[in-house]
């Protein structure tokens, strides 16, 4: 499977994040990349493919917001990395606000995902690094590997979020289509429910979005991922979230994942984007679920298994030591 | 006047905050009640009216996590008072939520109000306080003082937010119409826009709420107070907000309390609950408009004028050295 990188996802590279209560290292740091890089082998770099395709998914203002956020927390006379104190959480709309303080509330929905001076170009080129691996499996190849960071799942169309700035399995879902494909099926094995992709196409009928999770009753994101949530309008049922409990293991991993995969082939997608994030490991720091690395090749052989044309796009994951052995694992049962 | 005080409310006390990216000392702390104490003369405890009133504004269940959420704050093993890291921007709703951070963010919109040991029984004296006050001003009294700590405006149904927990204006007014008053107007003047009390009444047309305000493009809280949220359904047009520049002194301000004046006069309320904030002073540190204290006997003369029976609730006021001498020469004008 040909796999792609860019060295510049590296700078973006926050130093602290809000978490329970305290500030604490961030969690999505640049040492998860070496652990990977060093597991998987080869990488090709990535291809510009400009704004356009994250315009697709993004709004524009988010966009701007997010290239000029940090400077404009250093022109506030601020130190250390940008986040918000407060959320628009009732009455939501868009809004001409001045201050980066507003600004920053505006246009996420935590304060766990700082925006530090490399934030943009890390987060522009883990969106090409998933756009360029499209290209690979667009072009015939059965699947490719966008070894995307930062990750991308929870960011929405106009809000960062839990590490994620761009949408990156989003915008290759979108270009796909922008690209002839009729339907797609985005299947997301983060041990955090994708919210943010979740969001972006909750009323669209012809992408489906099919989640397994860590229960947001207990865990992160909380107020998005719940069994009730199937969509709407026109993509109500074309959305299918599947919460597991902490201490889930193979078995009951293994079952909700053939529920997915019947959901999928029920679909019948052109194009298979994979949110794939190793936490569901045993050992990571922040995550409860049991997966062992040797349950990884397993698991991707099933999906294998449907033989649709799949791009897997990287999520999250972060016990540093294992992470590069276990996304290895997957690949390796592709 | 006769004031309303009770010494409980001194139990609320958090030690820090989050504020513009940093925590930094709680900026509503027991020494705001110590200045006003010194100077505004003798004051009545409050009765106890149980939690009846409080929750014909407020949800049930919001009152029990409020009540909860510092000792399973100290049950997960936290230190220090409690405050979320993540909100629900989207999509927001009832969920029955397990783990407490993710209840902080379900009731809250904020990182800058933290929940500490004695958080509830300060708000709810806090809103007994204003509930007593309401009884003086319903038994014939032309006009009485709540000096509610903490203050309660940002708080909305179902949230916390801005050092607000419970929504003693709104609990006040609403207690008013169940005890027979047809129509009550809010008044609010503290520096940041009253947005709990607006969200509270907004379909609402038997309460006018009219605000005059920093402009939220620049000020707290940034998405709510704009001049074009103007109620809805049965409540629309009964909500005026009057946003006004960082600077305003006197003259502007005088003339956005003379339309907001006229406005009142048109709805011709039975009772007037006057949210009255100090950090409209030149000196608040947080602030930024630029009255001063011999202002704040004309703007009360100008309030006064129009006969109202009037509620008086303390929100706002950060210049500890100034704010009882303010406070005074406020209420002195009434």
């Amino acid at each position: 499977m040909r796999k792609i990188w860019d060295a510049r996802q590296l700078e973006h590279a926050p130093a602290l994040e809000l978490h329970n209560g305290a500030f604490v290292p961030h969690a999505e740091h640049p040492g998860r990349a070496e652990s990977i890089l060093a597991a998987i082998g080869e990488t090709e770099p990535a291809h510009d493919h400009g704004e356009a395709p994250i315009l697709r998914v993004h709004r524009q203002d988010y966009v701007d917001f997010l290239k000029r956020a940090h400077a404009d927390w250093k022109a506030a006379g601020r130190t250390g990395d940008a986040a918000g104190y407060t959320w628009p959480v009732v009455r939501r709309r868009p809004l001409d606000l001045e201050r980066i303080d507003a600004r920053l509330g505006q246009y996420s929905y935590d304060a766990g995902t700082p925006i530090a001076e490399g934030t943009w170009t890390g987060a522009y080129w883990s969106a090409q690094t998933a756009l360029t691996a499209l290209d690979i499996v667009l072009a015939g190849e059965r699947s490719a590997f966008a070894f995307c960071r930062p990750p991308g799942h929870h960011a929405g169309a106009d809000y960062l979020g839990g590490y994620c700035y761009l949408n990156n399995a989003a915008i290759a879902a979108q270009a796909a289509i922008d690209g002839g494909a009729g339907r797609i099926a985005i299947l997301d094995i983060d041990y955090h429910h994708g919210n943010g992709t979740q969001d972006i196409f909750y009323d669209r009928e012809d992408v489906l979005f099919v989640s397994i999770h860590a229960d947001p009753k207990t865990d992160y994101p909380f107020y998005w991922g719940h069994a009730d949530e199937a969509g709407e309008g026109p993509g109500e049922g074309a959305n299918l979230n599947i919460p597991l409990a902490r201490g889930t293991a193979r078995p009951k991993f293994q079952a909700a994942l053939d529920t997915a995969m019947d959901r999928i082939r029920q679909f019948s997608p052109d194009l298979l984007v994979l949110s794939f994030g190793a936490d569901t490991f045993s050992g990571d720091p922040i995550s409860h679920f049991r997966l062992e690395t040797e349950d990884y090749p397993a698991l991707a052989r099933s999906i294998a298994s449907a033989a649709w044309p799949t791009l897997v796009v990287m999520e999250g994951g972060y016990a540093v030591d294992d992470l590069g052995v276990n996304v290895a694992a997957f690949l390796g049962g592709f």
